[in-house]
């Protein structure tokens, strides 16, 4: 196998540990905190979590170490999304579990949850392991998308467990698989099979926040990647002075990655879905919105600029999501037939006009028709619209184009109007971890184990005080259950992590919404460059400027 | 103006210069080689260039300065896309100038060759120079596409200079710019200005070289920066293991770009518009020959992969260059509007049937309904197909699922195939340049100068021996016209500096070519990572695969 210098290099690294958990294995001992509450709904959450909620919060100290000497066992699983770092837990996890003792054993099941059901695994051994040391992706043992919630999952994963003397998994996963964790963790307790089961918070959207997890891992390397990127595509505007470059960033269902290279790039115009949900606008101000700053900069001479478009924001536009509703309507079941046999697109337009009520109606005529097609044409399975496939950055530069014409028309811009489009998002998601993903991750993975070893179950690994350098770093455990509460989801009522937005009187947005009005009209732009792992630790070690801001004094 | 800590560091860094230029102006001479000739069709060029034609190569050496004292007045240039680097041209230029004599002057146009025209230009002085030290983009005085190359602009941009007192001009751009410099040389020569003018070799394409321009500046940096996207794509494709990426690269007009990503990251497939030229390969062939790679792939149990493709790639398929020929033939003049005027894309395409030869129709037939209404629909002003919008990522990608549909009716095939698509080119252009560019760009800024201040004109600043440490570097001179031959240009004879393609003999070809089958069906990716400007030389100061290869011994 042939590896890159940089991949060479990087295996030197020694990733930085909390200072408390600097001193070896037999200097770490337990502080326990308050019992804990779930942030709401606690009576509902303590009945689904009879034998796991309400324990201690849990802080590590320098002191002897007081846990039971046991063999552990443990099994560890990637799930969803690739985030950068996680095969750093992976080697947090083990590099913890082998000081404890050789005879420790860490299995990998392979490509996500579903490698426990299948009993598909691993065994890691230093030569293995020692391959993956401060690489981004998964390939580690693969990751998978398989949910496991159900019953019949968690008997088939105490039995695997059983085969093989499993004291204890680690699932590494975004909000949903957190939740499960704590779920698994509860059966497993109820049932009396011995396995604890431990989380760890991974995300590059950011959306895994709350007052226990300062920062998912991940997102720090992909927001810096996307930057580096953006601040290129910048520089290269303010070079070139003739193009409009429309980019849109993953994140779905938040937007703390859009705002976070905002914060990075300081570009003219950056969309957050939140804030369109929370004013409720309209497509047709957006649009306006965005065309304002393009004629103000035109005014000055500057018919170029750099706009931000979060993946999802269309679905946060409330008349966009009512129309995408009526469209699923009207082409339910049998109607799509009907609709699939109109022989031209006119014919087919006639049929959508007919049939949408006029408030949709006037959304869909101000869309281009590019994207009125696909809203018609591609459809998933259910026949419902696949809003995942709308390319946003190209809806809104279309429209803008629209709204500049117009103003043209009237006399009002006078300007030249040229845009690109880019979408970044898996060029973020497996690059070689930062300095803080590598130091963050591998700390979530010593953790973890050291969570297990003190018998802990149900418990997420946190390690905060993150934006203060690695030797200040608080490492413990919280009750996953402590961060749940009751949310209605595919009708029914369940015990959830909290998904965290974009808060809009957070730190972060308010200075952003401070600030943008200059970078509208202004070229303010800043160019991050690629993510450095030697040189000034200005340069080299410092986290978001989401957090930063987050944890300002 | 907020800066990034990156830019801050950048600021520090001092610039590699060939060993031979290291010792303080005052201990440059200059060492005269043979006289040289153009590389071919030597008694037109001489011909053309009677002023200029037939100087001798010069080396720069360690010994007492011989230059006759003199205030130079500079005025420089930067032409075309941008490309990692410029900024550091025109710092090495205006340190080389300012510390020969304090009361030299650096003009700098503004804009592009038009700046020089327009007389629109800045007086550079140390606060403004400072702020773009090692820093990408074209910012400090713009570019612009403006071609150079008629009497009359000579004739303005004779004017502008004697305003000024300008003794030199320095052009930084590509093949074309550096032709032109070449025929302003002869052309302030031979109406006895005592203007000078040296080119400086640009490109991000890499296809302004020869065996005087070892590589084009930006380069480096850029194929850099796409190696370390790419390369996290093909990690993010062995991690999620569900997804074939199809990466589009720039470079219209030759595949340097291509190849050395492919060097760099061991991509299973990679396209070489040269190759796909010199084997007259059909749109289907190149189907098929992806479609092989994924079926053997899948057939091992891996449904993902990532392909480059060149982004004129289209343009060197043979029969696809006729179907373009022949819908401009179909559609010139007023023959746009009846096909314009007929109704629905059922009946466009029975015109389209009835006018095209069965052999470009049975082309056209294979394409993707997206791409074959884009041929028609999306034209020029001129009413000519805009082949540069084709996405060709696409049309691929689109092709070899209709070729895989085929072989799974047919039972060779039993996998499942997804496709991405991904576009890099305005990612590069303006990164933070390498430290090889960094270093390179300087020294030839500086040389340039040197070449100025000893009287010489119509030359390229050439810096060579450039995959040894820079202490080794060969600084000097080479006339353009030495470059040059006759082309057939828009219908006349010019002449021109030579374009490079991708030689299918050279050494960078034949290795990809003896690895690449196995690339194909195993996973040998290589993750080069972000470029990194401090730390192990390994990692920080080596230049491309393709410089490597084709100067190995």
């Amino acid at each position: 196998m042939e590896l890159s210098s940089l991949q060479k290099a990087r295996y030197q690294y020694n990733p930085k540990l909390p200072g408390m958990l600097r001193n070896g294995i037999a200097e770490i001992c337990v502080k326990e905190g308050l019992e804990t509450q779930s942030v709401a709904d606690q009576e509902k959450i303590k009945a689904l979590f009879p034998n796991t909620y309400g324990k201690k919060e849990i802080t590590f100290e320098k002191g002897a170490n007081t846990s039971t000497p046991k063999k552990q066992v443990v099994g560890v699983i990637l799930s969803g999304g690739q985030a950068p770092g996680g095969h750093n837990v992976v080697c947090g996890l083990y590099d913890a579990l082998k000081a404890t003792n050789k005879e420790n054993v860490l299995y990998g099941f392979k490509k996500g949850p579903s490698g426990l059901l299948d009993d598909d695994y691993l065994i890691f051994d230093d030569e293995y392991i020692n391959q993956f040391r401060n690489t981004g992706g998964f390939d580690i043992i693969g990751s998978g998308r398989t949910k496991l919630e159900t019953k019949e999952q968690f008997a088939v994963a105490a039995e695997v467990c059983k085969k093989h003397g499993i004291t204890a998994i680690v699932i590494i996963g975004g909000d949903d698989s957190n939740t499960n964790a704590a779920v698994l963790a509860e059966y497993f307790a109820a049932n009396n099979t011995g396995v604890q089961v431990i989380g760890c918070p991974k995300t590059i959207d950011g959306d895994l926040k709350n007052e226990d997890i300062e920062i998912s891992f991940g997102f720090d390397t992909a927001t810096k990647t996307y930057s580096e990127l953006i601040g290129n595509i910048e520089r290269d505007a303010n070079s070139a002075k003739k193009y409009w470059h429309f980019v849109k960033v993953m994140g779905r269902s938040a937007s703390h990655v859009a705002l976070e290279c905002a914060l990075e790039t300081q570009p003219n115009i950056c969309l957050v879905s939140e804030e369109v949900a929370a004013k409720k606008m309209s497509l047709s101000e957006i649009a306006d919105y965005i065309a304002d700053s393009v004629e103000a900069r035109s005014n000055n001479g500057m018919n170029f600029g750099v706009a931000i478009i979060p993946e999802g924001v269309v679905e946060f536009v409330p008349e966009f999501s009512v129309l995408i509703h009526e469209i699923n309507e009207l082409l339910a079941g049998a109607k799509a037939e009907a609709f699939n046999a109109l022989p031209t697109w006119a014919d087919k337009y006639a049929f959508i006009e007919k049939g949408l009520t006029p408030e949709s109606m006037a959304v869909f005529a101000i869309l281009p028709q590019g994207i009125q097609q696909q809203l018609f044409l591609e459809r998933d399975p259910h026949g419902n619209v696949q809003v995942s496939l709308i390319e946003s950055e190209k809806l809104f530069s279309e429209m803008v184009k629209n709204k500049l014409a117009e103003r043209k028309a009237a006399g009002t811009y006078k300007g030249k109007f040229s845009a690109l489009h880019h979408f970044f998002g898996y060029e973020g998601r497996c690059a070689f971890p930062s300095n803080f993903d590598s130091d963050y991750c591998y700390s979530l993975g010593y953790n973890a184990f050291m969570l297990i070893q003190y018998g802990y179950t149900g418990y997420l690994s946190k390690v905060s005080n993150l934006s203060a350098p690695a030797a200040q770093w608080v490492a413990g455990g919280m009750p996953i259950t402590k961060m749940m509460n009751i949310e209605r989801r595919h009708g029914e009522d369940k015990p959830v992590i909290r998904k965290a937005l974009v808060e809009l009187e957070g730190n972060p947005f308010k200075y952003f919404a401070a600030h943008r009005e200059q970078w509208a009209v202004e070229t303010c732009y800043t160019y991050p460059g690629a993510i450095q792992y030697y040189g000034p630790t200005e340069v080299c070690d410092i986290t978001t400027k989401t957090l930063a801001l987050e944890q300002a004094k």
